[in-house]
């Protein structure tokens, strides 16, 4: 059982048949690192009684799998837990609500919890679900959606101001580890005493705590440079940090869904840091669309916003451990640029290069 | 008095205190060109009585500006002319709606009339305006409100299919007239017998009516990609044209609002046209932003996408009628690209290089 400090404290993650699945990846990051959530319990029955951490990695972290709502909560509350928040970790295809997911909702909501939800389908468009939550004072909040337009802010140039170190972790290619890197980045900064702050892009790093941050993919489009503006300049007054940590997005030549470009403009990194799998030969869900190579990515970051990539991170998939080292090798002799994978080696040989950056 | 064809038929456009102003640009660009509506009328105590155009160009028109709705509805009906829409043609700071407007529309749609509005307070958001138009079985259409996730379009890749040329017209900043470049390319190939199909990326471009059309701004993030692609493989499926001119939004290297890289990768163009403004020395809205030479831009378009541009387009704001010419050559010298000013001289000449460029 996890005791730490969190946002939102106590939360059971729904996810019913999807657990240790692709579809339950919302789960997976909660269950490995969150600082929103105090995570005491999973739902899923086909792993019922087993703990989380073992099944996913092997790795036990005391958070319990349960079979239903009902069942957790009692055990739950018998071992003098009291749960505050029930968050749905699905991501079924298409983001559609299971129904009988809305039962367990439905009961959540009945015994007081507030509800969070990343699906596409909304909650708060369910008249049972909000009639429910009102009743019992729960909050329901659907991260996913957008938010209007009177909750949202234009580009005003006050990041200009920003005198702190701001650094940007954009990737070669979507889903290629931008975020965990980001936050280890984070984390790393934080061991060696500087004062760090997460700005997270995406629905998984508000979910895992980024207290600054912004969802692009939901966002108005005309207002993306805004928010990120904003949630930057916020840490910045707020938390006074010695850096901060922008989580990319997309990745700026992908064939679909070029993203990165108001992080680079709006954002103002001094450096970029860039997340690359040396075995991935095709952009991410574009099969026949060959990755642009590294050095050509680097180059386009440097024409299109004059930024500077400081240091590559290797995303090791499909290496074997010993191949892990040469190929960070491999890239630094085509790229001259240092590369780390702070996945599995850690991120103290990044943060002793960033360090010397910091202005303070 | 205009007598043509047009998508939505015969129209008022409101724009009291605001006609021949800044803030009255929506309404100029419908007294100057649209196929959505027959603009018959336009309302503005300040210019009662006289010619729109008149008043706009020094070019009558035909199109009479009015005190108020009720003189401006009886005067039209008694002279045969039964109008169908009303259009809120203000664009105030902000975009607030002023109270004495919601009063005219109000009067519009108790004589059944549809609104159309692209201010950014959505009058389909008031319920007395909701109830009276359903009281009258009329429409109400907020341009700029952000679609539901439902009605959007994520990339699918049938984009590939489209056989026709597609071109692009983006700038080297914003407000520098690629839409109104984009019209006279799509009017320029009509002219030479071409099936020429605008796809509009911005409010004013679909109440010009730009029948295959997003609105990028007021997308949401998520979809834009798709959007793109949704509204280039309806004209290509629904009006075989034989080229598809894709209207560029902001700039690619705008200090805050980068653009356009969407409609590179989702649109995929064949060829681009630049529309640029040698005058022009710092980003529209960012003083002390210097403006990206005119080759960096060219180098970050072929870089980033791989695309070419064919042609520079000249903004000739700052530049005496004489001057025109020369600072075209000048910047052919420098870019080795032809350039036209295709505003003062006509598309033929930019015709003539494109056409090549027909696959049929």
């Amino acid at each position: 059982m996890q005791h730490k400090e969190s946002i939102d404290g106590t939360a059971i993650v729904y996810c019913q048949g999807m657990f240790n699945t692709p579809e339950g990846k919302t789960s997976h990051g909660l269950v490995r690192f969150t600082e929103r959530y105090n995570v005491v319990g999973i739902i899923d029955e086909r792993y019922a009684g087993k703990d989380a951490g073992e099944v996913l990695d092997n790795k036990p972290n005391g958070i319990k799998i349960f079979k239903d709502f009902g069942t957790a909560y009692s055990e739950l509350s018998k071992d003098g837990v009291a749960v505050k928040n029930f968050v749905v970790g699905l991501a079924p295809d298409g983001g559609r609500l299971p129904q009988s997911a809305k039962q367990e909702i439905a009961a959540a909501l009945q015994a007081g919890l507030n509800v969070d939800s990343g699906l596409h389908d909304f909650l708060t468009n369910d008249k049972e679900l909000v009639k429910l939550a009102e009743k019992h004072n729960c909050r329901i909040r659907d991260v996913r959606k957008t938010p209007d337009r009177d909750k949202l802010h234009f580009f005003t140039g006050e990041i200009e101001k920003v005198d702190c170190l701001k650094l940007a972790v954009l990737g070669s290619d979507s889903a290629i580890g931008k975020r965990t890197t980001a936050w280890l980045v984070v984390h790393g900064f934080k061991k060696e005493g500087y004062k760090a702050e997460m700005i997270g892009t995406g629905q998984t790093g508000w979910m895992q705590g980024a207290k600054y941050s912004m969802i692009m993919d939901s966002c108005i489009n005309d207002f993306v440079s805004g928010e990120i503006e904003h949630a930057v300049v916020s840490a910045w007054k707020e938390a006074d940090p010695d850096v901060v940590v922008i989580e990319g997005q997309g990745s700026l030549m992908n064939p679909a869904y070029p993203g990165g470009f108001e992080i680079l403009a709006a954002g103002r990194p001094d450096f970029v840091i860039l997340q690359h799998a040396p075995t991935r030969l095709e952009y991410d869900g574009f099969p026949g669309y060959k990755l642009h190579p590294l050095h050509e990515q680097i180059n386009a970051i440097k024409v299109i916003s004059g930024k500077e990539v400081i240091a590559v991170t290797l995303n090791h998939e499909g290496l074997k451990p010993e191949e892990i080292e040469p190929a960070c090798k491999k890239i630094t002799a085509e790229t001259g640029l240092p590369c780390f994978d702070v996945l599995a080696h850690g991120a103290d040989d990044l943060i002793e290069i960033l360090k010397e950056k910091i202005r303070k």
